[in-house]
């Protein structure tokens, strides 16, 4: 190994352990951290996120990194390194273009719009996020203008988070769905909707979690290289491949809640679970595509988890476990679990008009980064989009465009993931069906595991090395289409609702 | 401020971040971390406790500590930073003089005798632990010789845990106690022993819980500056007085296991959380001895918990929590929690026998270090004394002297603390009644935060910075005896085995 190589493992290595304990800080933070003890973790966090930020932005890494990528050198890194070194490089290279006092105002200013928009949206006041909200948009869109010069900022933005997606592309494939989700939603609104009435009352939360816990076990997460915390909102976490922790929350009103943020956090935890642990503690391990990682969620939550043969070989166990089922008839769990119905709130929408709510913001997006549109403006046109492709209108702004925090720690460009990871999953489905045969009947017979492993093998194992696009090419052997999701929504909701 | 206490200020600061996330990753390790995940925990515990004890042991802060020490500079600290120089300066001295490949090498026996002991203990098989205890006992012995050179081994012991404690005072309060309890615990157990079938059956987990939290409340445990977490054996841990973490284990079969242990980690919680909170993260915070500190958890668990009054006001609500309880009378209730009998391992042993317990381990410390008893005639000598003090003989050395783990890991006499800290419990019961008056009263008018107020404030504030033998001196005004503690077992006993 050339002396370079091994500078770089040990400093690296090194490195890891930094961002390990700012993970666990931040997970303690979330699910068990007492009040007053919070401040104490927040200047340890400090310090040591300071600490792993020195060291990845660092002219020593620099230059062990040039001396790496020189040919000589290069040509006699095996793959994993040689992704690497590449990775780090461009990352490096792009990051080292921002002037270290912008990236620290950058930050500064992410906090306190963060602040403002908790205060506004708790006072349902859009004028408290006003200021914030332009100083974002104009600081993101500088950050884009030093790391990625003469290119289109959304582009860059959307590019962020899933790389080699451009507008163009998001363009083509929302654009589809909207023309044919549209008159689906409208045929399933006007159709006869199922009564809910059994799915009310106190479901204990202990015996949710038991539930959970099942489920989990049921779509494979590993309890040897997971667990699950209790946090306010669900999230995935994770250390390495074999230390994955999702997180859930149990509402005793809602039983369903619980159970399908398991299987959707589940979905994430397995994907990282599975990652070649070759990677772990690199830029090759956790994967940073979001629209690939929430792929891997929807495709648990939504493909399978909301399949009634999913639940065929386990409904009888949900039963054992909250009583209150054995009152339920599958088929009646099935239609509240696809019950579409137009909503405020994108994270209590269903399968299909989430894809609305997506779409919404998308456009919002390309109105602020295109048309500069004013942020004044933007709540109007919100509840107009709301009201075309909803058809209702919130109240206020809290249950409007104050929703979601992602636009108050600049993270524009990330919601289209959501909708792209649903898109992958129609691929996905095909795919399957093509290689392993009909899923309704794998579901139906147990054999889940048998779909597990196939995401496993194509998809969770190569962890970050493989764009979204080459992700596409290598399962799917075709370009991303919005298509097959389409068939998917009308055979599924026609039968359901019996258009 | 001088220059230097400034730089010594920030240097703690910066050290006082690594002893934060070692904790947390103790505490995670011991709470929640998956089995796979276990490894990488452990390198980066390795990695930060190595970064504390480089910190702690630098010719840096040797430096800073002997310029402070001078006495133009020392004279102008104030009483918290005079204390931290002087202590650090002690601790610091001493350790340096052991040298660096010796203490490794102690570490390192440290970890291959705590694996040889589960073996052994799990096997049954004393000789595996043989050559292991051999090393541990040679090699304390030749730390404390470094440490504190010309003094008797065993007295730098016992100091180690209960800083002034020589063994001359130690057998004085013990063999007092052997010689009052001797008699008395065998009029008990000759009285008519209680029944308890109604403590059989599975009592609810989850209630378990609730009825945890309910005690911890009541006692005075602080949520917002502590939690409790789930572990395999009971322990309490802390950040600095703001974050202080309690932990306990939930047998479905042993409903007074987990209230106890709640009850008494809640004590040793109670009085880390009302340290003065300027001392938090240096030397004069958390409570290193560790008879004092016992003091507080059997305080709570045995002279506050083990009284019927304790019960008065929260039996009811314990019946509401736990049903199975609303079957058993409190004075049912009250004979079962002091049932006395002997047996076989210290941590399930009654409050009065444990006594003997605790004797027996340091006569054994004795003739170790002393005495030099061959370490293969050590099982030999446990039993004797178990036969003459408790009547009864393991059948193996599992349930014999392998059943603590303290000698694997080198800590010799720590156990004296245990009993001294119910000694100084008589102690401070007298001075509370002679100050507060009846504690039967005040618990029977649960007016419990008056006691926990008189501890706060004459003991828990004081964190680290008072001797034992101070505690002593100004909370009783007297020296320590163990009159007190024998007056109260025999006046307790009498009562309620009516002897």
């Amino acid at each position: 190994m050339s002396e370079t190589l091994e500078k770089l493992k040990k400093y690296l290595e090194e490195k890891s352990q930094y961002d390990h304990v700012t993970t666990l800080l931040y997970w303690d933070m979330e699910t068990g951290t007492p009040k007053e003890g919070l401040a104490g973790h927040v200047d340890a966090m400090t310090y040591f996120s300071t600490k792993a930020f020195e060291m990845g932005t660092s002219k020593e890494l620099g230059e062990m990194l040039e001396t790496l990528s020189k040919p000589e050198e290069f040509g006699q890194l095996d793959d994993t390194m040689k992704f690497i070194v590449t990775r780090m490089k461009r990352d490096m290279d792009k990051e080292k273009r921002i002037p270290a006092e912008r990236y620290e105002a950058y930050v500064r200013a992410q906090a306190e719009a963060g602040n403002a928009w908790r205060e506004a949206k708790n006072a349902s006041d859009y004028s408290i996020f006003v200021p914030h909200l332009k100083n974002m948009i104009t600081m993101t869109a500088e950050l884009a203008g030093y790391t990625d010069p003469g290119k289109e900022v959304y582009d860059v933005l959307l590019d962020n988070y899933e790389e080699g997606m451009d507008s163009a592309t998001v363009d083509r494939l929302f654009d589809e769905l909207k023309k044919e989700l549209f008159p689906l939603v409208k045929q399933i609104l006007a159709a006869k909707q199922p009564e809910n009435g059994k799915f009310q009352g106190n479901f204990d939360v202990n015996a949710q979690k038991e539930v959970q816990w099942m489920l989990l076990d049921y779509i494979g997460f590993s309890r040897e290289k997971g667990t699950v915390g209790e946090t306010e909102h669900p999230f995935t976490l994770n250390f390495c491949s074999k230390d994955v922790r999702v997180s859930n929350h149990y509402y005793e009103k809602e039983p369903l809640s619980a159970m399908f943020s398991a299987i959707h956090e589940g979905g994430h935890g397995i994907f990282e679970q599975n990652v070649n642990p070759d990677y772990d503690n690199t830029v090759a391990g956790s994967c940073y595509y979001m629209g690939v990682h929430e792929s891997q969620s929807r495709f648990y939550e939504n493909i399978l988890g909301r399949n009634k043969n999913f639940w065929l070989p386990i409904y009888e166990k949900l039963g054992q476990l909250l009583p209150q089922f054995q009152e339920i008839s599958l088929d009646e769990f099935y239609r509240e679990i696809n019950h579409v119905k137009n909503s405020l709130i994108r994270t209590e929408a269903d399968e299909v008009t989430y894809c609305f709510h997506i779409i919404l913001r998308y456009e919002i997006e390309k109105a602020i980064f295109r048309e500069h549109v004013a942020v004044e403006d933007l709540p109007e046109l919100w509840n107009e989009k709301m009201k075309e492709y909803l058809g209702i209108v919130p109240a206020n702004d809290a249950e409007g465009i104050l929703q979601d925090m992602h636009w108050s720690d600049g993270s524009f460009g990330y919601f289209p993931s959501y909708l792209l990871g649903s898109i992958y999953d129609g691929m996905y489905l095909d795919t399957i069906e093509k290689e392993l045969g009909s899923v309704d009947e794998l579901l139906a017979a147990g054999k889940i595991s048998e779909i597990t492993k196939w995401l496993n093998e194509k998809i969770h194992w190569y962890g970050n090395t493989r764009t979204p696009k080459e992700v596409m090419e290598k399962v799917c052997g075709t370009e991303v289409s919005a298509e097959p999701l389409i068939r998917y929504f009308k055979k599924k909701y026609t039968e359901i609702y019996e258009l």
